[in-house]
């Protein structure tokens, strides 16, 4: 989309909320939001936690957990990211509009993955507005985000918040590359709770083929389902995410490799490997 | 009730689903789910986390949380339990009707101490229907439970849903065992957060005698309230679960005995141990 | 307001309840009372979570976790407050009425500094009532407050459940106080997930002066935002408490320091100590 058009996009809120930050359960931060949220929208229906455990100022993760939620929400859901190491500075906050839905985020990279997905995404840079009375500068999520994030709930129009804007910040997420051979070089990006390694590498990226994994100086064939291999054996698949992951049945691949975020992962065509999974 | 009999019962959803899984708070998959419930129940009233630290793949836990949490949600409710190590296999799901309420869940054993406890538990197994477009094989609780609970929930009869099945798994869920002198053996079958020790007893087991409990090695006196000891003693009692729990007084039990699931009590009649509490 | 007077208010619940309780996210006490609210006000419009993960019998970061997020919800919102260690016992559960809010808590303390804060608390001792029927010695959240706060939530008022009552616990929440040389001699009263070490040194203690602080053994100046030093560096800030904090930018300032709650920090004037902030 031509960033200097305003497109024409209608908007009915679809009531919901969510919220994704840094904050962790323990503190009171989260139900602050929340606070704010209902006394603004009193219309509002739902406000859901998409994840408050990205770890503190773990930017990636956070775009990597709203590429994989936002768009199982309906059309009109407002999407509120609060992780934000640059807060009460001049870092712009922005709101994207794609699918019919509103996110919300500092401008920190955290909406880079969702936008190079999304085939209609416009980024807006929210304007300033008149600071309300007792604004901090430590918790715009509270003073800035949820406030704006009750507007659209109520029925303010995305394109009525501020200006299209290019210029906002991209982050370095891992995507798999094709090396010379065909191979794929991907990368940890994610470990989940049961420790299963969520790979750069997208679905997409195998294209029918058949493949094999090499991971920790282990081969790791493909199977469908976790349960297509044996309690304790290691076994490679397409998951939730869409990507390929390295998994242990009823196990924690992580530990079991002893890998984390940033290790490597490399994807080899079966045939080429004298295999045929 | 007779297997192969369809009852006529009323359905009256309550908007109310629940969702108990072993996922963890900090991955986006419980966002997904009710991103999903949202998205096709528009007139759902809340979605309530009934536990997501369910420790990975322990069916015995969700089985006993299951059990605890259930009943104390109105008629009309939809649970959605997703412990579901063999995901995206041959297993089954399964519907449960008891109490005017509906509970899905994978054919694992996870509802069966909810079904022996329950007087009117009628359990269906959820006919497969068609795949959606893009399920997944690693993600049954976002791309058949949730959108089956959203049927539910929007009115959808559960009776509807599949056939009358009694060959559903059952597990082995510790029960207290009477021994030949009268005494209760027991286990320990959760440990809380304030590391209280649940065990396997139930009250009506105690049937309005004296007890006093023998665990660790040690003799625990049993009390009405947690505040009848002194601060560090231990206590033992008829606790929220209705069953006879170990515990500290401000204090965690489970460190104090170093001992966790599984490890024995056992509860001796009081006038047998010459003792009157 | 004189606690012999029975005030005549007008109560216009707002449909929201939150739970604040030392429950933690695990086992599903914290969901049974969601599902009594639910059962028992039908009309119920959300159910926050305040926090969950106070730990167990922390009166002290329960009233401080209050004091900070109450005020951010609508008037005819009922907080409830489970951090009960004498459960079962005779303490009264007390009911405070601030704000056209109303907030349900056992009488240990919690509701302190709450009531110091606001300007028009009142507080009530709650009336007995009948037992219910199966009503535990274990679980007042569930069996007594939780219904209670159904009530208020559909429309009883908070003055109807009990008598005004000023014999409530007090609890010593630190509080920094004056030294004759002008400083302020502070604590820390609470650790966020962020490391972040929250004082007991209020904003409107430092009144307009210019100021450093010392803590550790290291003298850290004042800025606005976390950001206004550079990574790694010690920071003193006014946070989202409305209290004065340190911290470290993108990092943990309770591990940098290796200091903790009760831990002592020192507020002084920068012109004494020849620095200008």
């Amino acid at each position: 989309m031509p960033s200097g058009e305003h497109p024409q996009r209608s908007w009915r809120p679809s009531g919901i909320v969510t919220l994704l930050t840094d904050f962790g359960a323990a503190d009171p931060y989260v139900a602050v939001m929340k606070g704010v949220l209902l006394s603004e929208a009193p219309e509002l229906r739902a406000v859901v936690d998409l994840s408050h455990e990205v770890a503190p100022q773990d930017v990636q993760a956070a775009a990597l957990f709203l590429e994989a939620a936002w768009s199982w929400f309906p059309a009109g859901t407002v999407h509120v990211v609060v992780v934000d190491p640059e807060v009460g500075t001049e870092r712009a906050l922005l709101l994207v509009e794609c699918g019919g839905q509103a996110i919300l985020a500092p401008d920190n990279g955290a909406i880079g993955p969702l936008v190079a997905g999304a085939h209609d995404a416009c980024v807006r840079r929210v304007g300033a507005g008149a600071p309300r009375v007792g604004a901090s500068a430590t918790f715009d999520g509270r003073d800035r985000l949820a406030p704006l994030a009750a507007r659209l709930a109520s029925g303010t129009a995305p394109d009525t918040v501020g200006d299209v804007f290019d210029g906002w910040r991209r982050l370095d997420v891992p995507a798999a590359a094709v090396a010379p051979d065909g191979s794929l070089c991907a990368e940890i990006v994610l470990v989940d709770r049961f420790g299963n390694l969520i790979t750069s590498a997208r679905r997409e990226q195998l294209a029918g083929a058949q493949w094999s994994c090499e991971v920790g100086g282990r081969r790791v064939a493909f199977a469908r389902t976790y349960a297509a291999v044996a309690p304790g054996e290691l076994v490679c698949l397409v998951d939730s995410y869409d990507r390929i992951e390295v998994a242990v049945r009823d196990g924690d691949a992580a530990r079991e490799l002893g890998l984390g975020r940033g290790a490597e992962v490399r994807l080899v065509r079966a045939e080429a490997a004298g295999e045929s999974v």
